[in-house]
């Protein structure tokens, strides 16, 4: 996330003055980038604004080392509340943006939403003008939204991938290529994007066709966790399209 | 189906003589590509081929109105074998088009992989130059391959639009837009297709972080089905990626 947001900034001409890493390991790409990368916290300079861009369980520990002052302090999680950040700073807030990092792919940063807040209107203006430079979809947001759209995420991205996952292997164990599925994958979630998912759902558990259903778990037998959550997802989909109150 | 294949033949300049259709409401879609449209089985041409592009429990049917010859038959199905239509032709075979198809979405068929099969070398060398009028991307197969695609499409399709679902309904509840998902959802597919999904897996419980998990299981009380969902999916993550043998 650290390297991504800092690739965007300096992407777009705003080259952050500093970035503070625990690990020496993660200097080079910031060095590269022109960035002054620190490891010792003594070193941190002076700053309106600092962004922890670390795990959820980090940004205490983070927040704890900045100088004292009257910066702005923003993480950058979904889940956790701006006011984790209080105690070290009044002037604290959230610059969450909704994507999925690693550190060997690309973002475009442009259509991802930033989702901000801030303790103060002067806070959020700060904010907010900063995101715009980097993305083209800043959105004021609440503790409830960022932790609604957290666990969003984590069924369309992560659950997901780890039904793609099944899929992978499933095909592995066959000699067929996972590339075979990538058109539909994509036609997949272009189409729950324009239309919403609910009405595109498809396949044998919206048909309720029980002989197709019954072949596929067969195939599963020696894959009981796998096999359990076919049934399952499978029973979630039956019973939202051909319970009695909806035929 | 019967739509999208008839419109990506006749877009590259090879129009079908004719379709079959027991629904007069299906007629107008293919009258306006200039395709013939009968309704009435008598009326169905003597033809080199025939595609029964139907529900998997119609092939028969289809199959069995055919006018008597040795005209190539083919299904479209990922699940049924070939060997259902050898009581109707000799000169049967398999054409299977991977991909989720709505009448309301154009696709581009060239990335869509067609599965094909004949009951002799002739007909795979005459279905293969058939499928390659569409597509780039056709592929031999057989009943035991396409049985583990169209599993592993359930699962990258079917059961992932479940998911984008749940994630549909969470963020409506909460007044927010699910487009705010989209480049996390077209980002989860991109890395998935370039790298293999097992080794792209983030999130919570690829982390095992408990904290964020329990919290999210919190927000899902009313959603007993949603809730048991995500137990399961977290369950599957975490044996997978921190069972003592993978540490």
């Amino acid at each position: 996330m650290a390297y991504h947001l800092c690739k965007a900034f300096v992407s777009q001409g705003f080259k952050p003055q500093q970035v503070y890493a625990r690990s020496k390991s993660k200097a080079a790409p910031f060095a590269k980038m022109g960035v002054e990368v620190v490891h010792n916290s003594a070193e941190i300079k002076n700053a309106e604004l600092y962004i922890l861009a670390v795990n959820d369980d980090s940004i205490a520990d983070a927040a704890a080392i900045l100088p004292a002052g009257d910066a702005i302090v923003v993480h950058t999680s979904g889940s956790m509340a701006m006011e984790i950040l209080a105690d070290y700073s009044p002037n604290c807030g959230v610059f969450y943006p909704l994507q999925t990092f690693s550190f060997e792919r690309e973002v475009d940063f442009r259509p991802i939403p930033i989702f901000i807040e801030g303790a103060n209107p002067a806070i959020e203006s700060s904010l907010k003008k900063l995101a715009s430079i980097i993305s083209d979809s800043v959105v004021h947001s609440t503790h409830v939204d960022r932790r609604s759209l957290h666990l969003a995420a984590v069924y369309v991205s992560n659950f997901s991938n780890a039904l793609f996952g099944i899929a992978h292997q499933i095909l592995e164990e066959n000699k067929l290529s996972f590339q075979h599925l990538a058109p539909l994958m994509r036609e997949t979630v272009e189409k729950a994007i324009a239309k919403n998912p609910l009405s595109g759902q498809t396949g044998p558990a919206r048909r309720n066709d029980k002989e197709t259903i019954a072949a596929q778990l067969n195939l599963l037998n020696n894959k009981p966790e796998e096999k359990e959550i076919y049934e399952m997802l499978t029973k979630y989909i039956i019973n939202k399209y051909h319970t009695s109150h909806n035929e």
